[in-house]
Parts: structure tokens; sequence; C-alpha cells
């Protein structure tokens, strides 16, 4: 299994890059404060969230009750996760203090067997491991130990793996099989990620084996879950949990037979990227196989063009092939970040570029756009389509804001969200024993050893102005550079130091060999906007088409088109022009311009609603703008997908 | 007030018309006894529904626990409200005796104090009229009223009202602003319904009074369910009812002073039905103006082309002005039986033909649509798109079925459409002191009286086959008759006794002024299939197009027009022909064919979602049957609205 990719080291990378060092600066020096503030009750703009206060009383420091939802820790795990993962990047150092102070709340919340959980401790002791559907225990040790590990890496320092590890033990101690043990999983998976990564870090193979416990019991008959579900007759903590169905959780059959994207969104890509992972210490297969399949559903079926995924709006889950609408979607932004840490595995076990391109894809589009150009606003429900007059509260629409909100009552995405562009080096880069990868066009410098060599590189990537990437790279001794070839890049043409170059492709990897030393490499990628289309099954984009520049989706926004955006139609034939970029946006993005018509319907009578239809047109400037820059002007209409004329 | 128009007494009405008179038939001969079989538990093919036997165990005949949803009870109510209506026209004899047990039981489940409703008194005895918001005990008996005055009328039998009257006073003596009393009103509106038709049988004001009292009260600072809600904290029958808000029942401010429709849209409607009865009855012209504003922001803002509403298929209820998604929507059975009501007393009081013309819309649409032919299949929800894939269940979609079920867990519409169907004849006809008014033109016989006249009219409508509409009309005396002039009938001519005559137009109505003896009146409405468009505000429907024929919408069926219904583009200029009639219908009314194009995308590669645009066209003969037929040949696409193309 030894040459399976691996993301570099953190430590050593730094994103220099004009539209993601924004965020990435923006995570240490906005995001980690902010959401410090809102996790100890400090911001006065948002109500309280208790999260770090309900450790203060498991830990016995506080009187009261513990308040938020059920599972509430895991937003601070993911920000100390957040913090690590700063801290090995050398930013945010005046948090490593605070770090330690939590970490020794942590502990000293933590019961003598291990136990570690507020919500359990302080509101129902007597009911741990009682309510595996609803009750989160697992997913938020999994989250624990996700952070425990960023943290030690980050800092070597072990305290918090000890807690961690003291907490997984009781897991393992808890659940299998055995006599006296639960015979059940995780309702929303997490836990197997975290025991992944202690693993890893441990070498304790008991870790491996609890991960694998849980992958095979799920789903099994008779199943647990449905026996769980008839003993507690109703839901605890989620009145929609009232009509439980087992495919929500993937649970409906073992992981290893499942062929499609199923169920609540964010878990099933945990559940995946965990059996990639899995397989990938173990080798599997049945793993890989159901991985695979659940991917190849997902992205020729059920992804948006956004990269988003989970078509409904109700219980934030995958639908059915196809069925893609675009104002009532969810698209969480957890679920395209899970989504990212499922490629990254499939990408590492079975070393093919492509993977990356929709890792690529969530990145620029459903990630980015989630956050504000400050990084203190989020998207929880990334919309392709928005009129913000017709987002009722109370309503079908409920779910879906016009505006980044300042937190949420269930605040996974923020933490998620910061989490993954703190860690960005490791979708960018990635080694084996031998050669160095490079997965994304973001200007960056690393060092970073593949086999036994020595690499350190500086990407310089001006992609998305003019297709032109170029890497300083220089290695310790003779090795290979490879390089994805992205899909919308086909048409490249490279120039190492100095002189054109053909490499082999393979795998989608442009394969370039380098001598030791210094070296130049110069790849200009032939790219261009170009309309993208839906296939016909896609009812909700039939006659449509959206245009995309290399992995950015554009939209139009109220703000340069007017209101009524639906009723745009543009010719895909029309040529497109590059206008003067938008101050407000970051990254030097391109600003495009385009011929179209608005459709006037004359026809009904002044307020009426229906009349006879007396279609007019009237020519139109459009103005269309990368998607992950939308709602940074106010709020407006929005919308990805537009009218095609269609040919007469 | 004594202009008021009121329907003729349903004894005298016998409908001979092809397409309705295939449904009242139905209504005695297929759903009376479906529906029987299924209260009483003696249908195989469906679950239990307890509903009589929830009687039994309330009148002490049987022991057990009350099963089914907490206003089950109003199933049977409404069941007999369609046996009475049916009796008065001198159908189903044979279920007067049934009925008559059933009066029995009724009374003997009845408590001394007039109290009734079996869930309470069996499952929660100690918690009566606490729970105003979800407990549905008013809406409960308001049924209950409803049943006992038709059946009183019917029959003559008073037993059935004695029960009612009983419980009536036990409300009036319980509700109001007493010392005492319960200071509320009903979170679902209907009681209010059920206590004017109590008054108007028995003239007895203190059932008035009630009304004003829960219509001036409801909305009222400081909040009635603001306190309630915060009393019981959760909601105890609905989960969905966590995040209750006052303007989903009405509640956010007073009736009188409300102006858009809002919330629950079968409680807005009986709501507006009441306040618009208890304006009738005393003149207060603050109810009627509040009726009239919220009937002009739902028919001009908020509603389908099919006379379906609710737009939001969470929660049952209203959105926003133009908010119209063709396929996620709810457009209830109850709610547009709802809207019927409200439209007929909004006609009746304020004399104004084009009500009916909404009526009229509701009637042949959405209310015929929801049954199949066989009259025992019934659909709740009635969308105007369909693909039956993407109606999966636990998700977005769950609430939207894609074929007739035979039965609900919440089987408010089927029982709700008997009783409408079966009382068809007071939406075609009603009298004032000066006129008998006809309203539908749907193949009839009726004897009625007005001002000092008696009339005998028999009218024999051809308006969907060629627009011609035979009245012969027998008076006593010399009279007028007042003919609604359809908002798509314009057009017509009109001969009475053989002469060609102009009559006046008032109020949309043409007035006919007939002699003493026999005439007969023919008019020929000019109606041509017609394209309809919607206004550019209703995104769903931008670019699109609508079949209308008369008051009928048309819509594709996969059946005749293949998949991907949403690729089929249309110029609403082509020639559309009228076909040969499909077998499986009834009523013999005309298929339209035209041209249109089918767009196919070849840009796609197999087996993705996106790709580049390559749309061609190919040609196609399309198929529109009407709307309400649809789903009668098994499952499959469907879609009222069409893409059109757009001028070039």
């Amino acid at each position: 299994m030894a040459r399976h990719q691996k993301p570099l080291e953190l430590k050593n990378t730094r994103i220099t890059d004009s539209l993601f060092g924004h965020y990435v600066d923006t995570v240490s020096e906005i995001m980690v404060p902010y959401q410090w503030k809102i996790l100890t009750d400090q911001n006065p703009e948002t109500e309280p969230t208790y999260c770090v206060q309900n450790f203060r009383i498991a830990a016995g420091r506080e009187k009261g009750e513990r308040k938020g939802v059920v599972f509430q820790d895991t937003d601070l795990y993911k920000w100390i996760e957040t913090v690590a993962y700063c801290l090995a990047s050398g930013r945010a150092k005046e948090y490593e203090a605070v770090v330690d102070d939590v970490i020794e709340l942590l502990s000293e919340a933590q019961e003598a067997d291990g136990y570690l959980n507020t919500w359990f401790q302080v509101n129902q002791p007597d009911d741990k491991w009682q309510n595996l559907i609803e009750g989160h225990e697992l997913y938020t040790s999994g989250h624990m130990f996700e952070a425990a590990v960023a943290y030690y890496e980050a800092t070597g320092k072990s305290r918090f793996l000890d807690v961690a590890r003291k907490n997984a033990d009781l897991i393992c101690r808890t659940f299998g099989c055995g006599e006296g043990q639960i015979k059940g999983y995780p309702g929303h998976e997490e836990v197997e990620l975290g025991l992944i990564k202690l693993y890893r870090v441990t070498r304790d193979k008991k870790y491996l084996e609890q991960v694998r416990y849980f992958l095979e019991e799920r789903g099994k008959k008779p199943n647990f879950f449905e026996a769980e579900m008839k003993r507690r007759k109703k839901p605890t903590f989620f009145p929609e949990f009232m009509n439980y169905d087992l495919e929500y959780s993937q649970a409906a059959e073992p992981p290893a037979e499942q062929t499609r994207a199923m169920g609540h969104a964010v878990r099933d890509m945990y559940l995946c990227a965990a059996m990639t992972d899995y397989a990938e210490e173990t080798g599997d297969q049945k793993f890989i196989n159901a991985s695979r399949a659940i991917w190849d559903n997902m992205v020729n079926r059920q992804m948006y063009i956004t990269g988003g995924i989970g078509a409904s709006g109700f219980r934030e889950r995958f639908t059915t092939d196809y069925d893609l609408p675009n104002n009532t979607n969810y698209c969480e932004t957890c679920a395209s970040v899970g989504m990212m840490m499922f490629g990254l595995r499939m990408a590492s076990v079975e070393g093919r570029a492509d993977y990356y391109d929709t890792v690529e894809r969530a990145l620029y589009n459903t990630l980015l756009g989630s956050v504000n150009l400050e990084g203190n606003r989020y998207f929880y429900v990334n919309p392709l389509e928005m009129v913000p007059e017709f987002c009722t509260s109370h309503t079908y629409m409920d779910h879906v804001k016009p505006i980044r909100q300042k937190w949420f009552n269930v605040a996974c995405c923020p933490p998620n969200l910061a989490r993954t562009i703190a860690s960005l080096g490791q979708y960018i880069y990635a080694a084996d024993d031998e050669a160095l990868y490079i997965h994304q066009f973001i200007s960056s410098e690393i060092e970073g050893v593949a086999g036994e060599t020595e690499y350190r590189i500086s990407m310089d990537s001006e992609l998305l102005q003019n297709g032109k990437v170029k890497i300083k790279a220089g290695l310790s001794r003779d090795g290979v550079i490879k390089i994805r070839v992205p899909y919308y890049g086909n048409k490249y043409s490279i120039v190492v130091d100095g002189i054109d170059t053909d490499p082999e492709v393979c795998d989608r990897y442009m394969i370039v060999r380098l001598p030791k030393g210094e070296s130049h490499i110069e790849i200009k990628f032939e790219i261009r906007p170009r309309w993208v289309s839906a296939r016909d099954e896609v009812r909700a984009d039939a006659g449509k088409v959206a245009l995309m520049y290399g992995p950015m989706v554009y939209c139009l926004e109220e703000a340069d088109n007017g209101k009524n955006l639906t009723g745009i139609y543009v010719d895909p034939s029309e040529t497109i022009s590059k206008v003067s970029e938008i101050k407000r946006f970051i990254g030097r993005l391109p600003i495009f311009e385009f011929e179209g018509v608005k459709l006037i319907n004359k026809g009904v009578e002044k307020g009426k609603l229906y009349g006879l239809p007396k279609f007019e047109t009237e020519n139109k400037k459009i103005t269309a703008v990368p998607y992950c820059m939308w709602n940074n002007r106010g709020i407006g209409e929005m919308t990805v997908w537009l009218k095609s004329r269609i040919p007469v």
C-alpha cells in the first residue's frame, strides 16, 4: 500500500494566492478570534452558544444547565482543529495558550472512564450511549479525535491526545459484538474518521479494528437502529426524526453494499471518507468498490454544478438521480467539505487526478461562496437561484437565507469551513514514494519529501487570470512532479527550464521528471469562459446554460442585471468579453459580459396574475460574476442557470 | 340585507351534466360506501382509521385506546354531511338508517354537559380546551354542526341537531371574556362556519354572537396563542409546530385587520368564509373589507392557474406574492374547497359574478383533479408539474404523490371533496329577492323561488363541447334570471325564445327578464383554446404558457408526449386542433393537439451530468388533456406550464 498518496505536512505550506491567500488570512485573523468570541459568549451580536460554558459546567467549575444543541461540543473541537492548522503554518500563535487552557478544561471535564460529552454528562447522565440515532456522542468524539491529532501534530503536545485516547479506548470497550458491549454504531458518522487519525498517529491497531467494526456492523440485519427507534418510540432531540428512515443515516444496508449517495449528505460523505481511509490502511477492496460506486453516482447524477450536494431542503439529504432543484436545495457547506475529504481519499487510494476535479469544483464554488469576504458571515445552505422575497420563514423556503448569517443554532458549517481553509495545503499537494503531486493551481510554497527526494516548491498561479501556472522546484536529487490536468484544461503547453516539453500523461497527471537542483516549469492552460449545460434528465436545468471559467461557476446578480433574472435568455454562441474587475471582490477575478435578451410579458393586465402571453424582448448587456462572490454587495436576486435561446 | 344571494335548497337540484353528473353519481355510489367502509375499518386495502370505533369507545360500548389523529372525528362528520346532501337529492337512501344509528352513537358518546370529542374524552379527559393551537376541539365541533344542520335540512330529523346544539351551548359557555371563561379561539378555524349554520337554522343569536367573539378576539394583544405556546413549551400533536408562528393560524393580528392570504391555507379560507358569513348576517363592514382584501391578494398574487392555493409544501400554507412553484407546491384539495366556500359567500354579499370565475377555476381543475374517475383514489396535494421519480419519500417532495392514494392518515380531503360534489347545486344556482342566478354552466335541473316567483330550470350545457348553453325556464310569474358572464366568455350571442337578444350586463351578470310561463334561452359563448401566461414576477412560470379552454386548464402527460416534458417548447401562435376524445376520460372533453419542438442536448457525454450545450430540436406533435383528468392512465410525468419559444 506504499504507493498511496499522502498529503504533505501542513507545517511547511504557505498559501500566497491572491484569492485563497485572502481566505487563509481571514481564518487566522478573523474567523479564529470571531468564532472564539462566539464559543465563549463574548459576541454581543449573536445569541449565546454556551459552548465553552458547557464544558465548565461538566468540569464542575460552574453550576447550571447544559445548553445548546446536543452536539454543541463539536464546534469547540473544530475550532481547536482550525487553530492547530493555523499554528502548524505559523499563524494564530496567540491562541496556543488559549487552546492549552481549553484542553485543561476538557481534561477536567472528562470522566474517569474516559467519557466526555457535556450534554449527557450534565443533562442526561443515565442515558449515555442509549440514543445512537440522534445523540451524536460518537460523532462528537470523532471531532475530538480529529482536533486532538491536529493539535498534537502542530505542537507536539500530547495532553489533548491523551484525553482523546482515553475516550477512544472507552468507545472501543463499549461498542462491539462481545458480551456486555453495545452492538451499535453512530447515527452520524465521524468517529470512524477520528479513530483512523488516532490510529495513524498512535499505530494502535484497536482503533483501526474499531473502525472495521463500525463499518461492518452498520446496516446489518436485524437492524440496530430499527430496534432503537422502536424502543424509544418518539424522537428525543429532533422532531423531524418522527418519520425516521434508515437510509437517512446510511443504515438500510451495510456500507460495503451501498452503490449510491443516499440520506443525509454530510453523514454519507463522512462515512465514505472513512470507508476509503479504512481501505487505504487495510487494502479491503469491498470498501473501495462501494466508495467508487457512491462517488460515481454522486458526481454523475446527484451533484450540482457548484459542487454542492444534498438536493433536499428537508432533512439535508440526497434525493434521487437528476433531481437537482436550484432554489429549494440544501447544498450544505459541510456536505461539500465532506465531499472534498472523500475525494482527497479516493484520489489517494486510486491515484487518479480526476477526483480532484470535483474537489476543486466544491472548493472554488460552494466552499468559498459560503463565507463573506470579511470572513464573519456564513451560508449553511448554498442555493443556485435566489429570489430574496421568496425566502419566507416557516415555509418550504425556511432553510434558505438570502444573506449570510452571523451564526447558527446548529453551527457546524462555519468551523468546518475554517478548518478546511486552514488546512488547504492537503488539497494542493501530496506525495507518494515516487513523486510529488500538484492537485490545485493555488499559489503557494511548500517543502516536502517524496521517496528519497526533498522538494521545495514555489507555485505562482495565474490560472484564473490568464491560465498560466509557474512552478519553481528545488529538488535534493532527481525526482518527479505529477501535475493534475484539470478537465477544463486539456489544451496546454508546458515549458520546463526554457524548453517546450510534451510530458507523458497518466491517470490525468502530466509526469514531469526533474533533475536535482532548481527547475522552472511554466504551464499555460488554454482556458476560456465556456457555457455548460446539464443532461436532459435534469428537469430543473432543461434548456438552460451556466457560465464557467476554469473551475469557477459564474452567476448573475441583481446588482448588475436588475430583477426578474429568470426572464433573461442568452445565446451560447454570443461572444463573451472580459470586463474590468469589480472592486468589492478580491483575487483579481475576471468578470464577464455578453449580450442577452430579457423577456417581458405585456399580456397580463395590471394587478392581475394571469393573462394572454404577449412576450416581447429587449436587448440587454448581461454581467456574470463568480458564484463564490455572490451576496457580497447586498441582498438581491441571483441565478447560476440561465435560459438559453433555442435553435430555430 | 335582503338582497344577498342565497343558494337554493339542494332538495330540488338534479345534476345531469355529462362531466359533473358522473362525479355526483360517484359520490353516492362509490364514495359514500367506500368511505363508510374505511371509517368502520372494513376496507382490507387501507389501514384501520378507528374512526367509528373511537366513538364506540367514547360511548362506553367498547374498551380501548382512542386512535388516529386528534381530529379523526371530523372524517365521520363530513361523511354524514355528504350523506345528508345525497339524501336531499334523493340519493344514497340506504344510508339514512346507517346515519341514524351513528347519530345514536354520537349522542351516547356525548357527555352530560355537551362535550363531544373522542380524543380528549378517551385519551386526555383532563386536558379539554387546553391546547387550542393544536387540539382541534373547536374545529371538530364545527364539522359536527355543519353535518347536523345538513342532516336536519335533508331529513327533518332533529336528533343530531340537538347533540350539536348541546355542544354549541357548551362552547358558548366556555369561551368568552366573562369570568371563568377561556379567552381563546380555535387554532383551526371552522367552528365559526358551523355556528353560523346553527344560527341560520335555529335563529338562536348566541351562536352568531359567539362567532363575533371568536372573530374579534383572534389575534388580539396580549396574544392568547403566544401565551399558550409559552405555557406548553413543546408541541403535543404535531412535531412541526416546534417552530410555530402566529401567522400560521391567522392569529398575528385580528382578522378584520388582515389584508393578505396568510398561513395554513385551509384555515385561512375557513376563517374568511366565516368572516363573510358573519358580515352577511350583520352587515359588519370591517369584515367584508378584510375578506375582500384577502380575496384580492390571494387571487391576484398567490393562486395557481388551477385554482390551487398554498404554495408551501411545508406546513400547507401560503407563502408570499408571486411565489408559485409548480412541483413542490401544496395546493391541498381542502384549500380549494375552502376557497370555493369563501368565493360563494363573497359573491353572495357583494353580488358580483366574478367571484365565481375563481370558484369555477378551483372546481373544474383542482377539485375534479383530486379524485380518480372511479371515485376511490384521492390526491391531497395537487401539483402542476410531476416527475414521478422525484417524489422521494422522506425528502422535500415527501408530500407530493405521483398517484392518487387509497386513503390518508390525515384524511380531511376525500370527505371534503365528497361533501362539495354532493352539494354542487349551491355553486350553480342562487336566488335573491329579485332574481334567480346561474353561476355555473353545468347541466342540471332545479326548482327554486326568488322573490315571489317560482322557477323551474332545466339547463343543458355543452360549454366544453361547443360553447352552447340551453336553458329552459318555467316561471310562475314574471321574473329575472341573472346569468354569469365568465371571464373567458365575453363574446357570446343569446337567443331568448327564438329572438336574438342583447341583455343588459351588470356586475358581470347578463340580466334576462322573462315572462310567466316557459321560456327558452340559448347562449353561445365563443370559446376557443387559448394560451395563458403569468406576470413576470412569477419566476416559476417565466417564459412559459399554459393551455386553457373555458374554465379548464390543460396539461401534458407522459402517456401522450413521452418523458422529459420540461424539454418541450411551444409557439403560442401555432394552430391548435381538437382531436378525437380519449376513451378513458369522461364528459366528452376535448383533447387538443399542436406542433411543438423537443429540445435534446447532445453536448453531455454518456454517463455524465454536465457538458457543453449542444441543443438540437426535433419537431413533435403535442397532445394536451384536461388537467382534471391527469393520472388516470397510470403513473407518468405531467406538466401544466410549457416553455414558450420566445420571439427572435
